[in-house]
Order: C-alpha cells, then sequence, then structure tokens
C-alpha cells in the first residue's frame, strides 16, 4: 500500500443521545446505537457480551485541527505538553474515537449501552466485543494521567 | 452527516515484522510500528505507559469481504454463526483492527511492541494509551469465546 494511500469508510450506524455537550462525558448515561437496518444480522449474538468496544467518527474535528501534533491533556496548562498519540484528545490525524461501553439492551437494528461519550448524531464505525485479551492488569499510566483522573476514578 | 457520507483517513505509519502468516498471533513476538517522519512529534510522553492499542487498517480485505454479516468464529463449524460484531473477524464493513500492545522501546519515530497480530506492512490509522477506563473487571463473554480461547487463555 503506498504511503500517501487513502482509505475510504462509511459509516454503519448512528449515536443518538439526549446528552449535550460535556454531559455526554457522564459515564452513567445511557445513550443508543442506530445501526443501518442492512448490518441488522450483524448484530447476532451480541446480546451474550456485557460489554463493547465502539469505534466511532469524531466528525467535529476540522482537517486544521487534525494537524495537530501535541496538547495540555484537556487544554490544562498544569499538565505537560504531550504527543497526540500519547493521549486521549480528539485532535489526532485519524479521529476516531474509542470507548468502552457497557451493553444494556439489544432490539433488532438498536444497542442501548452506557458510558458513550459521543454527541448525538456520531457516526459509528465498528463495533467490538469486549474480551479479556483487551486488558492489561499490571498496566502503567504517567503521572498526569492520576492528576487528571483524581476526581473519577474508574472502578 | 449525511448517512452516505465516506470518511477519510490516511496512514501515520505501518507495521514491521518478520512474523509471516499465522505467526503474527504469537502474542510473545516483537514487532515495529513505524511512524510516518513528520508525526515524530506526536509520540512525545508516550514512553510512560505500558501498553497502548493500536488501530490499524485490515488492507488485505476486499471490497467483497467488507460485505460479510455472519461468521463462524475463525470458521469453526463447532461454533456458532455469528454477525460480525459480534465477533472479532477481520471481515467487517470497516476492516480496522485493534489491539492492546505492550510498549517495549520508543527510538524516535519507531516504536516496539509485544502482541500486535499485523501483517508486515499493514497501515497504521492511530494509537493510543491504555487507561484503566478500558477495562471493566466484569466483563462477561458467551460460552463460544471461552471455547475458542481455551487453548490460549490471556494473562
Amino acid at each position: 500500500m503506498a504511503p500517501d494511500q487513502r482509505i475510504v469508510l462509511k459509516p454503519i450506524g448512528f449515536v443518538r443521545t439526549q446528552a449535550m455537550g460535556d454531559e455526554v462525558k457522564d459515564k452513567t448515561r445511557t445513550s443508543q446505537i442506530i445501526v443501518h437496518h442492512e448490518l441488522t444480522e450483524a448484530l447476532a449474538g451480541i446480546e451474550d457480551f456485557s460489554h463493547l468496544f465502539v469505534l466511532f467518527w469524531l466528525h467535529e474535528i476540522s482537517g486544521e485541527q487534525r494537524k495537530t501534533l501535541k496538547v495540555h491533556p484537556r487544554g490544562r496548562k498544569d499538565l505537560p505538553l504531550l504527543g497526540v498519540f500519547a493521549t486521549r484528545t480528539m485532535l489526532r490525524p485519524n479521529p476516531i474515537g474509542l470507548t468502552l461501553v457497557e451493553l444494556v439492551k439489544v432490539e433488532g437494528n438498536v444497542l442501548t449501552v452506557r458510558g458513550l461519550d459521543a454527541l448525538d448524531g456520531t457516526p459509528v464505525l465498528d463495533i467490538k466485543p469486549f474480551d479479556p485479551w483487551d486488558t492489561a492488569k499490571d498496566a502503567k499510566v504517567p503521572r498526569w494521567w492520576t492528576k487528571l483522573n483524581e476526581k473519577a476514578q474508574p472502578p
């Protein structure tokens, strides 16, 4: 594959949520993933997993923002200036969001999930079941990460 | 965003590995991610994480294969026929691979990682640091998954 080749994706569905702005970061909220009707069959068996990874397209990020190389995490100047690949910032060359969600319910082509931090209308690119290979018990994170998350530690 | 809109991505680098075919599934093997030179700065600070998610483009999947809706996991007919979104098959509408890897070493624009199941030359789309929000301690998987992985349980 030539290094300048373009990759073309088509959304498999979109997010529906009542949450506005920063409300989407509330991990207790539920939202829906509306999968395109012609792909409903591709959900068969997904209800047997409790958690999913959702890959979505951060469609509000501009071409100019995709050129960002360094950021302060969440704009906080008290935290170090870091490369975008060392953070989960939305400002990245390929603005794909990746979030682990809890699967609450499956009804036809609609998944109800908890913890998806995506705005209403966000295009969804892929859905993958979470399994034990996706975790590292002994994972280390830097000090700035712990500082950033001290008010909202994961369960 | 119109439902038929196309999303265009550009690789941020590529995979270099000596592993051929199924050898890439060996979780103990290391491989390199060669990040494009102009993005080297975007790696600053990544060395402080022990684990990363790598998103890569499964470039050997054809347009026809992307239309697959159901599969037997790894082609095993003794396992149920499932929707592609209920499995980690490469045959999916947007063939993006997602693998958790251990970060071994960072040298300029080259990351050495352990456990990346991608072929030599695979285009890399994104690199994200793994953090405690990416895991679910109480995750449930179906019986077929346990059966499929009984010979190679994650650590």
